[in-house]
């Protein structure tokens, strides 16, 4: 591993055991989110804050302040996020941070560009074919779109489809990144193929307009925010280092805490993992009740007894944290946790409202994806498409 | 400097001081051209071999015996080259190889590709931007269209114009190479950017036919010969040794000797040289005169007394190496090279003859430039044509 981890377990390829919130901070020069922030948020946009925001799972940033004192000023930005299809189905912590993107997008009015890493999949996983990461990027991009982005702001593509339109941005920030300071910020994982040497500057690209002429000409003054897992943050530094030589303005980033899988609150849900705990955004109500009482870590006691008498560690306990990420009402969410705490709930009822709200996203997902077709996929993935250039061309004035 | 390169003082970047020719095939496995392979060209194409063939300036090659044992079973193949864009006129040299080609075409009636490597001479030189590579390249097409390629049977690309269809191919060819591998062969130059470490990858993939699906198809049965200076070799063998791997045939190559520089035989002429001595394709008659006159290396001795007692050193004589490149009459060349050695012949005489011959090529081409405008250059570039998709579909079966 790279010396410039987030912590000893913890890098855009791998995320094991306890994580360490606070290393972006005090290592690696982030800011922490507060409550100012959160309010000028909500006043500059006119809407609550997202639930993950305001209960802090987006927790760091780097130049949000920057960015939305030049928003306030008429300075555009765009959003720009994206996922490594490693699975055919998403799972519920994906969804997380796309409704969060989501909720940016519609707070803000600004577009969003999507990448689908099919190659750095296939870079990475020795047995994936590139038709294979190709397929399962199509794939994802259903479950995205069905996160409810608007078709008139959102780009999707994959790096394999859109490479033709994007290599010019791409090589000029190869031409920045030395091979010692990718080694140094992604450690000896790159070693295995040249792809991998060189993949940084393919996700680094989409944080510069330039790597969308069909949206934003050949501006330069469009910031971009990029809200991500805080895994993905090397990969943003170094993108960052580059971007005054480059002439660009620097990305600014916005992190996110993992969503935890099953078996603890300080680890990642895996789509790749063989673990059977993930809660896919296919499984049927009955599968998600299974997981849940099955594998979810619980910090409720042992017996109703003790239960009653001790009360439930919320800081630990997976279905709680999980209502944390979904539960909107807050008031509820405050109520369900005082008296799981106090020991007036008991582990099997909590477990039960977390399926309720597990199953109730599910099937909205579900039912989202039912109108989703192979055409809508080709819209969102079409560059040359008016609407996407009209919404730039009438909203990104400065 | 890598410790695969050709020899202490020739690698892709930087060609200095003397060249050993043997080293390809003592040490990197290549094999001569004899003369039982020159005459085998000649019974399969129906024509006398070209004289850079005959003449020994093409001499090595890899494959070339098994790639016309498939030709004559029937099984196509097409030919792939390139030019690094590094001045806005090509010298006479690299008309050499590019003249060679042409021959190859027409001998054997086959596609060509050329690669116009727009991207790593960004990746190379620290002070060209990419808009003044990607101009170059285009201006350099026009030379290389010059030399007679058959547009039916022609396709020019840039590397950033082309990466979109290609970029497929690429990442399947930069998943086989590992960093040590790309390090081994082309050393430590290759660690100023991770664009430098990536490009290979970039070379590699049109020596496969799944880089040209709008000629080829999804055909693997299509074998490759690769016309190249020596220096590129280990390009090529890093291309060789990942072909198997991804299921594809080994490219096979034939190997030129570097077109000597005016100051000495074994030197290659260059364009990025700011040495006033290379003749360029743009030269007036009166400067080629002026070139050879001052800065030719002369084997002839220093007096015309001396000149008709000893006789000149043939080997080292550049006039007359030029000579051999691009006299067409073998006969004629054999009298002059026996004239000149026995002191027949004075060095001022034989400067006017190469100089003759000089303004000749380089007057052809001028004329033949006058002819090649931007619409032409669209048309060589542009992968969508019917005719280049016709030429393949009716030629290219087995």
């Amino acid at each position: 591993m790279g010396k410039g981890d987030i912590n000893n377990s913890c890098n855009p390829f791998e995320v094991q055991g306890s994580v360490n919130y606070d290393k972006l901070v005090d290592e690696f020069g982030c800011e922490r989110i507060d409550g100012a922030l959160i309010k000028r948020f909500e006043k500059l946009t006119g809407k609550p804050a997202h639930l993950l925001l305001r209960r802090g799972m987006f927790y760091t940033h780097r130049d949000l302040t920057a960015l939305l004192d030049d928003y306030e000023r008429g300075v555009p930005f765009y959003l720009y996020t994206g996922r490594g299809a490693s699975s055919e189905s998403l799972h519920v912590g994906h969804l997380m941070s796309f409704f969060f993107t989501k909720y940016l997008q519609d707070a803000f009015n600004v577009p969003v560009v999507i990448q689908l890493t099919d190659d750095e999949k296939f870079y990475y996983k020795e047995k994936v074919t590139l038709e294979e990461a190709q397929r399962l990027a199509h794939l994802n991009a259903k479950d995205i779109i069905a996160c409810g982005f608007c078709p008139d702001k959102t780009f999707i593509f994959t790096d394999t489809g859109y490479m033709g339109t994007m290599y010019p941005v791409v090589a000029k920030a190869a031409k920045m990144i030395t091979f010692n300071q990718c080694h140094g910020v992604l450690g000896d994982n790159i070693m295995a193929n040249i792809g991998r040497v060189f993949y940084p500057s393919i996700q680094a690209a989409p944080a510069f307009p330039g790597s969308f002429p069909m949206m934003f000409g050949t501006r330069k003054d469009i910031r971009c925010l990029i809200p991500q897992g805080i895994d993905q943050d090397p990969f943003f530094r170094l993108c960052r280092s580059i971007a005054p030589r480059m002439g660009e303005s620097k990305p600014a980033c916005i992190h996110c805490k993992f969503f935890p899988a099953m078996e603890g609150p300080n680890s990642k849900m895996s789509s790749s993992s063989t673990a059977p705990s993930t809660i896919f955004m296919t499984d049927t109500p009955k599968l998600i009740a299974k997981k849940v009482n099955k594998y979810a870590f619980s910090g409720g006691q042992e017996t109703r007894e003790l239960q009653e008498k001790l009360g439930a560690n919320l800081d630990v306990d997976v279905p709680y944290q999980y209502l944390r990420h979904i539960m909107e009402d807050d008031l509820r969410l405050e109520q369900i946790g005082q008296d799981y705490a106090n020991g007036k709930l008991m582990t099997g009822e909590l477990k039960k409202i977390c399926i309720d709200e597990l199953v109730k996203i599910v099937e909205k997902h579900q039912e989202a994806m039912r109108h989703i077709t192979d055409e809508t996929v080709r819209h969102f993935m079409d560059p040359t498409r008016q609407s996407l250039k009209a919404f730039s061309m009438n909203n990104l004035r400065i």
